[in-house]
């Protein structure tokens, strides 16, 4: 049976992401949608100012947005929130829902470190999910939240995991090249940035560097351990790109790979990857997707890579400087890095009968 | 008394930033413009794709072109050459110029590693100027050689200069994110970065580690010697801005800075300034310029700071990760990472009565 | 039986787009693709520079390219050839092929004014495609050449035949401001056209005035007879946009419209459509549609309606000035601008057992 | 005696443009900066967002912005405020100026049409300027308001006006593509521009069309009359463009002119040139300037000739179609079009004794 679903904040960037998964999913009935006074009591199709490359779903046709109100969302109609808040509002809105028996997989940044919330990349840590138990005890609510990591994060993370498991990585220093849609619909005005580069994110940097750890982390006793021995430095930076966050990223190993072939087979199998075998409609095939030409991933080309889901790797080369390897990661920032993996968390919850 | 002075290459990108350089100069009298047989015979302002910021100048009317030919560059009627050839040619001409007796500004990477062929980035290390005699003694030649740096080398390395004076410097990771202009003026066809980055410049990382240990060497027994000490490990990215190199840097320090208004003063007052005080017209007052704006500087914005020949740094932070610093610096590839440099060295050149 | 096709010219942009659009198609079975002296020789997956939208269709991994060589295109092997070769050797090639037997859909500009050669936008001249037994009676030939449409044509006439059915176009007048890929792969060098718009294509007024009256011209007595009663005046513009050309339509009418209403309604019914209900794959369901938005159609967002086949209208409104009505038009320009009206057109010749 | 003047709007992109051109002005001294309630209390500097090619002016580092409010802006300390107001702001302030005595130049749209206020395009319409008489003795005032033109019109009248002069203008045609410093400093989201066009500019044509015919319209009795002779039908598009509002502009003529060098020599004379010989600071040298290769003017190239005040003209050929010539026009659309223009009013208005 399929579970009744709602997005709030559902006319952003990644709110339109959320729309467009969820409006033909296979186990997910989209219900409502919900935004800001603005929009509500209009069709969805004709409050959004739509910019993905598919075409507006039929749905978005049916939906009236209704205004984002806790008291609408009763446990009898939805099982599962999707919210794409801002911050602030999510930190008011979210633990309410837990509280009231929803279960609330979020996009947004508050409540990301607390050691009783999951932050999940899930290929990567889906074990986390294990915390819920404990957060539910902890703070006496029915429903839960999730947390999907900074975007950033979650693109680095998953091309840093399979690494780490073979080698072991002592430090990370990534530079990005971030897309427009990271900063939202309207976040970056175009006078800004063409012919430009804006080279700082605000908090950007210090997601990376915090959630980075907690996603490689462990659960113990009832709360995620940060994983300390992993540092990470990042400098963050805005281009001209519609989607598709870029890095460079160099890391220090523990352990020296025998050759740039033994690296593109240990990102590409996979080992570890937590959510194998447990047919969750939104992984990919291939969460790191390595090429091999000297001039790819680049964003506008490989960034649908799996459907968006996929980390595209290339350019792994040696680094004697960091003693270790260096490469380049793309990945999708509002479907890996945002949406995408927001509804693969959900998925995850379902099949672990937490929502 | 002006030296008469030459562009081989006068159509390209750097040539017509020679050009611009050279057409109104105190020191120079731009005598001889020379290109490829397809623009030979034609005035200057005819046969040139100008896209500078500036108007063209008036002697762009004046001049004409002549097909690039060794034996019209005599040692009556031309001192200085400023080239701006591809590498392969210049491996052939600019020998057989320095040999008749022409000093030779060259912006080719060919040669820039040999050890008596002095790369100057003049502030960081005009004193490898004294090279030239051994040079002329080994080689047997009249003339000399000079060589610009790479575009992003000079850059960094001149912002590397005055923190490795004052605090030492182990180990450097950079990620750039360069011009379109360093491609050429047709080099990066818009269908192929529109919307997109392109992950790598050919032969761009070899030539950031390798030129950086010749310009931060030093000058033994007639040759050049590198300096070993610092490892630079760099990756080379291409964007969307029309000129400008900016670039992400990581800094190992040997010895702890106070705090960032340390770092600043240290970096604006450049105390070892190889060329302070020498009166060269196209020295920046400041080559290092600090901005304090969280999100500066920027390419579109600081590109032309001191006419192009300052870099300019900002967000220097601490890295704990790297045991120092990280900082973002932008430098204009086309002035500062190459005809405003060999200008520059031409005018040293001038002073040390060496042309 | 699927019909054996080649694609000449298989690596440029438009030649991506006949790749991907023969590559699963349903009545044509892709068995030959052709390229420079460079290409030959090499997978089609290993030599393309390929930008589409969509990933690499499988076939690329399996085909090798081969060099265009007039003899290798033999009757047994091939039916039929799509073009999309530079004007100069289209002139020399195709004809021999249309001798030797082949059906030739060629994009290519040489020709395309002649009278016995149809240049046919399905939905508005189908019909001219009788000429084609003309033609062989006076060339002779076994094979045959029909011509695609210079592409802003393609797009200007689809829009403009359903109002000049209804209420008479004396006189047009269109701005346009066209994509990159009209240049082809490497045509506009990104210098060139960030932050700027170029004011001139080559030709391209010239073709649009011309063709216009052979496509809106009638068949008769073995000849495409021009329609003179049309006169059209173009002026061409390069602007930053990857794919679609978008125009500023203005129309002078022989009869006033009732209402907006009633020419949307003319526009989207397009009464006349010569291809309705052939069954051909490639037509779009409705090959002109209308968006009643105050800011639409947008090249980004709306040049894949109707998989790039149909033209997308909006912001009809009267035109005192003009004394008709002015609109703005979008049309994918290598689609239904190149490669998809050269596969719809095909689909007709082998309808009509022409092919 | 420098005339004390005050900018009200200082920030936006418009403000800027003002502050540029008024800091370093011989006439004026530049006093009083204001702007919204955000910015009050701070240096220029520190609060303005600068966009512009130049560096900030050493005065951005001296004035402080103060509040938007009448009772600041006396007349003992101001004569000339120079207005960057939204619509709505201007139609309550300015007249109160007016009413105390300051002269207001003017760049909001509100009031344009009003037949006692004059809309200058100084080459154009300078001796529209008499109408202040009237203005003042209707309405009681001591001071006045003058209008800058709309952008596009600023541009377009321009262009046209020697062509007016000479065959006489019965029709145009004008398709424009748009800078986005039009739609002020954070108008236009990068992620709605990057890769496309937006065909509609709310308000944009209607302007252009009424505006264009008080411009080129006669005093008469104390009122502006419009030409309604000219009949002026636009098509507004926003493309991806800093600075520089581009157009194609289709006329037709009264008289057949001789040849197109006829055209451009009256063009480039402008012999009835309202201001020449005024000695006006900011008035070019040539308003009008003609470029004759194929492919000129382009925004990045030509927006700023004559420092951003002369038009380009370039592509003049004959027009069939309309019995007349097309051509493409290309102005500076915050110089020419907003600051640039105003400056140019108050400098005629100081010259005529009039501020």
């Amino acid at each position: 049976m399929k579970r009744s679903v709602a997005i709030l904040g559902a006319t952003g960037i990644v709110g339109q992401r959320f729309f467009s998964l969820l409006s033909e999913h296979p186990w997910f009935d989209l219900r409502l949608v919900m935004a800001s006074e603005r929009s509500a009591g209009k069709i969805y199709a004709e409050s959004v100012k739509w910019v993905l490359e598919k075409p507006l779903p039929k749905k978005a046709y049916e939906l009236t947005i209704e205004q984002i109100d806790i008291d609408t969302i009763t446990r009898e109609k939805i099982d599962i929130a999707f919210t794409a808040l801002p911050a602030d509002a999510a930190k008011e809105i979210e633990p309410e829902l837990a509280r009231r028996g929803i279960v609330v997989v979020s996009n947004a940044s508050s409540m990301r470190l607390e050691p009783d919330i999951p932050l999940l990349n899930p290929e990567v840590n889906a074990d986390h999910i294990d915390v819920i138990e404990f957060q539910r005890r902890n703070r006496g609510w029915n429903g839960a939240i999730a947390k999907v990591p900074n975007c950033t994060t979650a693109i680095l993370t998953l091309s840093l995991k399979p690494l780490h498991d073979e080698y072991g990585i002592k430090r990370v220093v990534v530079s990005t090249m971030q897309a427009l849609s990271g900063a939202g619909l309207t976040g970056v005005p175009s006078m800004f940035i063409l012919d430009n580069i804006i080279p700082y994110i605000e908090g950007e940097e210090e997601k990376v560097e915090a959630e980075s750890r907690k996603i490689l982390g462990t659960l113990k006793q009832g709360v995620i351990e940060l994983n300390n021995s992993i540092a990470v430095s990042a400098s963050c930076h805005r281009v001209m790109v519609l989607e598709g966050h870029s890095m460079a990223v160099f890391v220090e190993l523990e352990k020296k790979p025998r050759d740039i072939e033994e690296i593109i087979n240990v990102m590409e199998t996979f080992k570890d990857n937590k959510i194998k075998g447990l047919g969750l409609p939104t992984a990919p095939e291939k969460p790191v997707v390595v090429r091999r030409e000297v001039d790819r991933p680049q964003p506008r080309l490989d960034r649908l890579e799996g459907n968006g889901m996929s980390v595209v790797v290339g350019r792994i080369r040696e680094d004697k400087v960091m003693n270790g390897i260096k490469y380049f990661a793309l990945g999708h920032n509002t479907i890996r890095g945002a949406a995408g993996t927001g509804v693969l968390i959900a998925e995850l919850l379902v099949k672990k009968d937490l929502a």
